[in-house]
């Protein structure tokens, strides 16, 4: 049984305790679903626990037990000599406790659906990688690395993958997304083309630092293919001054700046407009928002050797990306240019995202990171910087990310008549535990994030368990922010008791930031046509177990 | 008749042409006034309208009113010749549309009950100089200087004031506050001593920049009587530095910086906190907020004088005042020196406002500016400037001006557990219609004021007519605000059509800023046992005559 230690998963390790004996028992029920019901089609497997699968695994259990109570010790052991093969196609289907719950490690395929609810970390998250791979999530969590994690996964082993079973690819040569990388299977999907995917709650404030392959993907348009000896990043020059076309070596060679940055998307939490009102955009939940250490050179220092410099007229920087649409126009964005010449707006000019060279999905080999403001800004696959009397042209920037009035719809919109979303207002949500679970009695561990935009620290969170009528203060974790130029986000946690007797909570949070700006109770009288800058508190109904 | 264009006053205007003839009748009732009731001790005048006083007038009415008709012509005539004699005390008696509306000019007394309902300003602007002097008002708004209006005034006249009758002194020499200047009638007094007083919603958005003389005031201790020409400003030097001992003239040699700033107390609006759960804190309306050009030295200009400069370690600029409680401490606080150095940020060591040398009120000679900043900060008769590694150790700036979790109470608030207030977030108030008023069908008009701290211009202002179930954007006047640099107010006005039948409207207002920051809905959530930080929805509830 693993010993990690893990905040708030004593119940799970004393019902581990208690099912100390529980493989050989497991593995009974792991050959029972083998030998009796083996279907070779995917569109014939235990797809949802319908009624009729149902009644075909209980007929096979029932079939099949005299026989696996003969032999499943030798089965299990045997395994190895001469494994059952299983397609991807039948691992998928096996993601849910109905259909049982398994997984791959490697070639090897594993029914861990009795280690389910005994996972130390906890079932839901466990429950993330149900039907696929486990790589993706031990590599998110080294404390899987273990031997004595691979032993306890040893016993749950049913067979191997099918030596010949590719992972399918039904890309066509014609679709522009055909180029797109491989992603993270833990991030829920919005779009697959363009590629917008969030992490699930359980994994976003899991750690301060989002890991890469978790971290938010907001893409516009197909994610351009960058041959890092080629790229050329064109700086154009003053008026009648010169342009600089850096090479990444050239990029290098500017002093390395390094900041931890949240980046946040206007229509994080848009799915909570949607279900006041129809809105026109993806529907993220809470976590269109995540955080990674960022290096790159400052945009000033790279704006300056272009000889650039801050002057008294309006001016704005305009960023164009490589990624573009079929006509060949590039996304693009910008920001003022007195932040993007002041040094303490740390401004950047990114190549490394936790360490590592930027993922293609975010941006490689160069993307603008702006601290404290929008994701929108954040141009990714950077090819040209600009310095302009106007705003960007861009749609995204003149046709989009905006905010109106709830009464502004799309008959009277005027794009022109509002400001384009620079610094986001502070934010916060909850991610733990989740809408309409069912927690224990006697205490309640509350997790969640807050963030706000322009640098501005998190100063307080507050939580309500009653719907917003008593407040409690939360406990902020991780790093102090630096006042003015807070650009992470705090992660935060209450536990507390409840009441003897409770059935329901309904969980409130709201921020507020070091300009002691706060969160609107509700969302109606945020509401705006394309459902941005929902930061009204967050609220989770959860059920109190007897 | 006065024929002053004035917003909003068409049904006064329609209303004075009708009454054109009445001016021998307001004799009438000015001279029975006068001669059948004539009381001496101020403790047995028209004090509140109360039913023996109502009585009296009745019975004096009617008995002098023969008399009255018979000479009421050459008396009106003859006031300049042998005028009556009224003391102060008598004059100030007649406040209310009950006791009759006195007012005076000069050594003249005027009964203008039967204009008030006339007056092209608005009956409530008039009654603010009820009982009293009326240069104070004619001074702030100079449309009143003209022939015509004097000839209006002078048709009311009912006498003049006793020659030997000055303005009482009550002050005691023990009385530290017996050299507080004097103020202007119109503030709304909360407390005298100190003195703290806010300019009524019908002047303060009257004009863009607040007129010094009902410019908010706050004070916290006496106010300091300094010597222009023996001041000096004690600028502590750097360790092992010089310090700077300036002068006005030194101040004066210093580029002049000229901006127009709008200050907030953090306890404006606090007495709507107080209706949902009591505070401790000075009864604000909606008017501890006003707006000002300041001009004076730049702060960051004096400290890189004084051989100050920015550093990488946590540092403030502490301010001390030369005004002190019984015990000889002074009123102080401080800002972090980062936004002191910043040039952009424009604190200012302020010698004028509005053109003129400081009022006495507002710090005279000098006092800090700090643009975006909470009004605490904004240190008046300064005496002494210091960079200090933590922030100022005064009262003011470490056990008051903070935020707390509506949960915190004063048995376990722990005021080192909150930052201090620096920037404020968003607001906005509706200065009409006013709370209560009965206000016309077909149309209404909505004024109102809306900020927002840290130089975040104000972006869209919300009007609701229907208690936030539906909105209109009002429109913005007044100048355009500087991007990050916005750090005077923005007033607005909504014009719209009511429904026909509509028998009352809840008014609602709230803005937005350029970081999208909102207000909150409601005030319960964001209480805190000061009071201070009110933003919440500003609400207005009034009837809608038949």
């Amino acid at each position: 049984i693993m010993l990690l230690l893990h905040r708030a998963v004593a119940p799970g390790l004393q019902q581990a305790y208690r099912l100390k004996s529980t493989p050989a028992r497991l593995c009974i029920r792991a050959c029972c679903t083998n030998d009796s019901f083996q279907p070779q089609r995917s569109s014939f497997t235990f797809s949802g626990g319908n009624s009729s699968t149902r009644k075909w695994r209980v007929m096979g259990t029932l079939l099949g037990l005299g026989a696996v109570l003969a032999c499943h010790d030798q089965q299990c052991r045997a395994s190895q000599e001469s494994p059952r093969r299983y397609t991807r196609e039948e691992v998928k289907s096996h993601c849910s406790p109905e259909t049982g719950v398994w997984v791959t490690l490697g070639c090897e395929v594993f029914d861990i659906t009795e280690f389910v609810d005994i996972h130390p970390g906890g079932t839901s998250k466990l429950m993330l990688a149900a039907g696929g791979p486990l790589e993706p999530f031990w590599a998110l969590y080294a404390v899987h690395n273990q031997p004595h994690v691979r032993e306890i996964l040893a016993q749950y082993k049913i067979g191997e993958l099918s030596p010949d079973d590719k992972a399918p690819s039904i890309l066509k040569t014609s679709d522009p997304y055909m180029d797109d990388p491989i992603r993270h299977s833990a991030l829920k999907v919005n779009t697959q083309c363009p590629f917008n995917a969030e992490p699930p709650p359980e994994l976003l404030t899991e750690n301060y630092i989002t890991p890469n392959p978790i971290f938010f993907t907001r893409n516009h348009l197909p994610v351009p293919n960058v041959d890092p000896d080629t790229y050329r990043l064109n700086v154009v020059g003053p008026p009648g001054g010169q342009s600089l076309c850096l090479s990444l070596d050239d990029l290098y060679q500017f002093p390395k700046h390094e900041i931890t940055v949240t980046l946040q998307c206007a229509g994080n939490r848009r799915s909570e407009m949607t279900q006041f009102k129809e809105v026109r955009g993806l529907e993220w939940s809470l976590g269109a928002i995540s955080t990674a250490r960022w290096a790159g050179a400052r945009l000033c220092d790279v704006l300056a050797q272009a000889g650039h410099q801050l002057c008294e007229t309006e001016a704005h920087v305009c960023f164009e990306g490589l990624d573009s649409d079929p006509t060949g126009t590039a996304y693009g964005a910008s920001i003022p240019l007195a932040r993007a010449m002041d040094p303490e707006a740390e401004v950047l000019l990114a190549y490394e995202m936790n360490g590592q060279p930027l993922p293609r999905d975010h941006g490689f080999p160069v993307r603008v990171v702006v601290p404290g403001v929008v994701g929108a800004r954040h141009v990714k696959w950077l090819g040209k910087v600009s310095v302009e009397p106007e705003e960007s042209f861009s749609h995204w920037q003149r046709r989009d990310y905006k905010g109106f009035s709830p009464s502004v719809d799309w008959d009277t919109v005027d794009f022109d008549s509002a400001p384009s979303i620079q610094e986001l207002p502070i934010q916060s949500a909850i991610t733990q535990p989740k809408e309409g679970e069912i927690i224990g009695s006697g205490e309640v561990t509350v997790k969640g994030y807050a963030w706000s935009g322009g640098g501005r620290a998190v100063v307080r969170v507050d939580v309500s368990l009653d719907g917003g009528l008593t407040w409690q203060v939360a406990e902020l974790e991780g790093e102090e922010q630096r006042a003015r130029k807070a650009w992470a986000w705090r992660l935060w946690h209450l536990q507390a008791p409840l009441p003897a007797g409770i059935k329901e909570l309904n969980i409130v949070c709201k921020a507020v930031d070091e300009s002691y700006n706060v969160q609107p109770d509700t969302v109606a009288p945020i509401w705006n046509l394309r459902g941005v800058l929902n930061n009204a508190w967050h609220r989770v109904h959860v059920h109190v177990a007897p």
